[in-house]
């Protein structure tokens, strides 16, 4: 039997490939509430500036700076929340409360520690520069300021900042629905028992909540049939349903693997097998203009290629800019041996660990690494990259190490 | 008048007492497809080996490793899916896909691309050793072995190896549901316009998306009152719908600042003021054995004070092992003087990126940091720990950093 049809791609590659065939899906108007993991699809602008008047930094006390008297009379409260309408001169003083608005003719606040009232006077026991404690009109934002662009996701900081300039209408990228189905004649559902030479689907749970770990919407489609037209009509079914479809099994070289030809017959395959471990079969169609992920049947492999060539590609449908799609990439000092096959790019999961007594990432593996081995994914907070052409790695050297979780640094 | 009545603590000092009096909720069953992102409450163990039968790994032949016949008579094709009851002998061999059971007799799986067929006999192109792509009984998971242990937060992986052992009811822990209130009579809400001397409410709406990023639920307690009767009835009817309150405002000194005084009546404060920057007035209670947050009024303190003081606790609430609850800390470079007070801890915004030129973690800040200032949080991904004791910072000197999202490294 020959080699697959399907030329080796590079890693690099392939990744080139599938970001060029995504995009953002297209904007919508959300309440800023509702659009938490979002991202922009506009410039947000401040119209008012931010403090909108000068307003009190501390509770205390607004005076003239350079004013000598000892005794100064109370002329008011000014609380926040109104305009009370005061006026500070020489030899007066306003009480004033955290947030409130500087009575005009004040330049200055002072705390409310350093002062000593008596009926309705008050003497401080520091004397403060002009514009003490005050923030000034502006100070924060800006009036007709950006204070957020187009790309910015947004985080508890971002849905403040559009809540403090009123923006409660706000253009963002949609959120991909992204179809999820397994494929394996072997596979029965998690609730039931399998008979001889079955197994239960993870596949389709790890790949769901791979998908939702992104901020996309999940769908699951169910497991897959396994004839040819069944399964067109299942796939032309949940494309009609979804942004971009993920499916694993079904992709190596055996008889019974039907969806690299049935997406050949449906739309394009732009690729069909990555020089990658695990993963080499990972395959990448698009049909009627949707992306068509289809992963390796083994839960390592299914999880790792999603992470390597399928995250990136839903963030970026999702609006992310294209330099934010990436994992953050680290030099690692292995801390023990690994094997690796000079054939090609290897991903091994790792726990990765910042040693401050030598200023060095460190990286673990999590024992047996089989493509079948899902608890190789427990814990790791990384996956080591193992360039192709070179093999074995010696305890020492230093590889790349993607950060997928917190790094951990006790 | 004289200082606050409450002493100024330490953080580590105020971050201790906090831990000290959360614990996680309370159990509860659910689904497996249901639990992202919680955390088990139980060991769960595989009832079954996995694989469960001798598996092949490859699509390709079943065959005896040492049998030596050139052309072997193919007895059957053995899918994936159920048992075909072939027997492989010397001189024969047995189709089979990934995943399907290993015939009896058989002790090695040759790959197809290693085949040559003719009618019902192959031979091979090349020779394996016993065992070659079978993957035994156990391989993966042992029967009865645990799986995923108590105190495990079930992400992608997780919930793929709880479908694998058909632990599809388990036991977590329960999701934390906190509710999130502001103070402040300056406050309108962020569609209102606002009036002379008002601003529009921001904490709100960053706290609770704070609390959803931590895995809790948020619910939107509103505005409270500004008179103390019915901040205390509000608070009340908070309690009785959440585990936890978190507020922001009324909590420093002046005379309209009513939480600290209801709380110390409702239930017990355990500290008033924390020796840091912004956040100082920070005050935590118990009321009804409820946790209870009161966040300082501006923006960026109510947001860093959440950060240091109230996620841990709701991670530790949700179940969170309490040596996975902090942030990852790393000592940082800095990239330009910055200028700190040596009477308070004091964490500032920042941008941290590991530069693999010199194998360092780099450190700028975000501009002005203002109490008031959001903007300094937009696009930080760490808070730079100034400890107290000492002044101003130079560039070139070494600080801690606490990741507060993933690190920048191109």
């Amino acid at each position: 039997m020959p080699e697959s049809k399907w030329p080796l791609l590079p890693v690099s590659e392939a990744r080139r490939i599938i970001l060029e065939h995504v995009q953002p899906l297209g904007t919508e108007e959300r309440r800023f509430e509702d659009a938490q993991g979002y991202v922009l699809a506009e410039d947000v602008r401040a119209r008012e500036p931010m403090p909108p008047f000068p307003a009190s930094a501390k509770d205390g006390f607004a005076v003239i700076a350079d004013d000598t008297t000892e005794w100064r009379r109370i002329v008011g409260d000014q609380f926040a929340g109104y305009d009370a309408n005061l006026r500070v001169e020489y030899g007066t003083a306003a009480r004033i409360t955290t947030g409130a608005p500087v009575p005009q003719g004040a330049n200055a606040v002072i705390m409310v520690e350093f002062s000593e009232v008596q009926g309705d006077r008050v003497r401080f026991t520091r004397r403060v520069e002009p514009g003490a404690d005050i923030r000034p009109v502006g100070q924060d934002i800006a009036q007709g300021q950006v204070v957020l662009p187009t790309g910015t996701r947004l985080g508890p900081a971002e849905l403040g900042l559009l809540a403090t300039v009123g923006a409660t209408r706000i253009t963002v990228w949609k959120r991909p629905r992204i179809g999820v189905m397994s494929t394996g004649d072997e596979l029965v559902e998690p609730d039931e028992t399998p008979g001889p030479g079955q197994i239960r689907d993870a596949n389709r749970f790890s790949l769901m909540a791979a998908v939702r770990e992104t901020g996309a919407e999940a769908l699951d489609l169910g497991l897959a049939p396994d004839t040819a037209d069944a399964l067109e009509a299942f796939i032309r079914e949940g494309l009609r349903a979804c942004d971009a479809i993920v499916t694993s099994g079904g992709v190596s070289m055996g008889e019974l693997d039907l969806v690299k030809p049935l997406l050949e017959r449906m739309g394009t395959v732009h690729f069909g097998r990555v020089s990658v471990k695990p993963g080499k079969p990972v395959t990448f169609a698009t049909v009627d203009g949707k992306p068509f992920f289809a992963m390796p049947g083994f839960p390592v492999s299914s999880l790792v290629a999603f992470e390597i060539f399928a995250r990136p590609a839903l963030l970026r449908m999702a609006g992310w800019p294209l330099d934010a799609v990436e994992r953050p990439r680290v030099p690692v000092v292995l801390d023990h041996d690994i094997r690796h096959g000079a054939a090609r790019t290897e991903y091994q999961r790792a726990i990765v660990r910042f040693d401050r007594t030598d200023g060095r990432f460190h990286a673990t593996t999590t024992g047996f690494q089989g493509s079948g081995r899902l608890l190789s994914m427990v814990g790791a907070n990384a996956l080591l990259e193992l360039p192709e052409g070179r093999g074995d790695f010696h305890a020492g050297e230093s590889v790349d190490a993607l950060l997928i979780a917190p790094l951990k640094t006790e």
